[in-house]
C-alpha cells in the first residue's frame, strides 16, 4: 500500500496537508510554552493541549493514509514545509503570555481556515474531514480543543491585570494580521486551496463575484477571531 | 474523591511523582528538538516520541489518581518541582544533535532509575508500577519507548560522521555524569526514594553493606547507560 491512498483527490490531500502541518505547529507552540510555564499545573495543562493537537493531526493523516505513519505525514505536509517561517519570525516574542496568545490566535485562525475549506469538499472525504475538524476535543471547551487550557490561562491572566490585557489585545491584532497575510499567501501559492475556497463559498451560500472569494474568507476568519478574543475578554 | 488515592503509600507517591516529572521533562526535551528539527520527518517523529512520553506519564499518574487530571498530576510532581533545573542548566547546548542526546541520556537514566526503584515496591502497587514502567511503547524498539525515534536519528547521524560521533560520545559522558549527580541528590533529599532504593537492592539480591546502596544504584545506572551508548554506536 502506498503511504497516501492514491484515490485521494488533490484538493483533499492539500487540505489534509495544511491542516496536519498547522496542527504540528500548534503542538510545537503549546509544547514550547509548556516547557517555560510559570507553574507545574500550567506546564502540565499546556503539555496535554499539545498532545491533543498531535492526536488531531494523526486523525487527519489517518483519513487519507490509514496506519501509514511518519512517511505519509511528511509526504502530505511536504508541500507546506516552511510555510509558517515568515509568520513565526514576524510574531517572535520573549514574553510568555504573548507566546501563549500567539499559539491561540495562530492555531485558531488555522483551524477556522481548515474548517471553512472543508465545507467545499464533497462526498465521503468531506464528511469525514468535517467530522475530524469539528470535533476539536472533549470537555466543556470542546470547540477550542487543544487550546482549551491555553485559553483559560489567558483568561485568568488578562482578567487579573488590565495593563497586560491591553498589551495582549494589541498583540492579538498583530498576530491575527500576520495570520491572515499567511492565509492569503497560501491561497496564492496553492491552487488546490484556492479552488476549495471557491467551492466552500458556494456551498456556504456566498454569492461570489469575481475576485471576492479571498475577501469573503478573510472576513469570515476575522469574525471568528473577534469571537475568540471576546471569549478571552480582550478587544479584537 | 480526593485527587490522589489516600491509601497510596508515601514511597509509591514519591516514585510516581518523580517518574511523572521526568516523563514531563522528557516530553519537553523531545518536543523542543521536534520544533527545531532539520526536516519534516524528523520533526514529526520526535513529536510522536514526545506524545508517548506524556502518555506514559498519564498512565503513571492514573495508577494512584484514576481520572483525576491536572491537579493530581501537579500534586504528585510538586515535591520534585525544580529538581531538574541544575541538570538542565549544566547541560544546556545550542547544538541540535547534542540536545537530542541530552534527552536520550537524561530520560534514559530517569527511566532506569524509576524501573530499579519499582523493584522495591511490594504488592499490587509494585506490580502495576512495573507494568507501566517496563512497557515503554509499541514497535520494534519497544524498550526505548518515547526515545525510539531520537535514538534512530542519533544512530543515523553518528554512523555517517566520525567527528560528530566523537563529540557526541564526549557529550554523553558529560550528560550522564550530571544525571547521576542528580540521582544522588534526589536520594539525599527524599527519604522515600532512599528507602525504596534499599528495598530494591534487597529485592534484586544485592547484599548491601552500610552506605553501599547508593553506589550500587549508580553502578547499575552506569551499566545501563553504557548499553544504551553501545546501541547508539558511541563510546560510553
Amino acid at each position: 500500500m502506498p503511504p497516501v491512498d492514491p484515490s485521494t483527490p488533490a484538493p483533499v490531500s492539500a487540505l489534509v496537508g495544511i491542516a496536519a502541518y498547522t496542527e504540528l505547529a500548534g503542538f510545537g507552540l503549546l509544547a514550547a510554552r509548556s516547557v517555560d510555564a510559570p507553574d507545574l499545573a500550567t506546564r502540565q495543562s499546556l503539555a496535554l493541549g499539545a498532545e491533543r493537537a498531535l492526536s488531531r493531526q494523526q486523525a487527519l493523516v489517518g483519513l487519507v493514509a490509514p496506519g501509514a505513519g511518519v512517511p505519509a505525514a511528511a509526504a502530505l505536509m511536504g508541500p507546506f514545509e516552511g510555510a509558517l517561517v515568515e509568520f513565526d519570525t514576524r510574531t517572535r516574542t520573549d514574553d510568555w503570555a504573548e507566546g501563549v496568545l500567539k499559539g491561540v490566535v495562530g492555531h485558531g485562525v488555522a483551524q477556522d481556515f481548515c474548517r471553512t475549506l472543508a465545507a467545499g469538499v464533497g462526498g465521503q472525504h468531506g464528511k469525514r474531514l468535517r467530522e475530524v475538524l469539528e470535533v476539536a476535543g472533549a470537555g466543556p471547551a470542546a470547540r477550542d480543543g487543544a487550546d482549551a487550557e491555553a485559553l483559560s490561562v489567558l483568561v485568568r491572566l488578562a482578567s487579573a491585570d488590565d495593563v497586560l490585557a491591553s498589551r495582549l489585545a494589541l498583540w492579538g491584532r498583530r498576530v491575527v494580521g500576520e495570520a491572515l497575510n499567511l492565509v492569503t499567501a497560501l491561497l496564492e501559492q496553492h491552487a488546490e486551496l484556492e479552488s476549495l475556497t471557491a467551492a466552500s463559498a458556494a456551498a456556504l451560500g456566498h454569492d461570489a463575484a469575481d475576485g471576492s472569494v479571498r475577501s469573503w474568507l478573510v472576513a469570515r476568519l476575522t469574525a471568528e477571531h473577534t469571537r475568540r478574543m471576546d471569549r478571552l475578554g480582550l478587544a479584537a
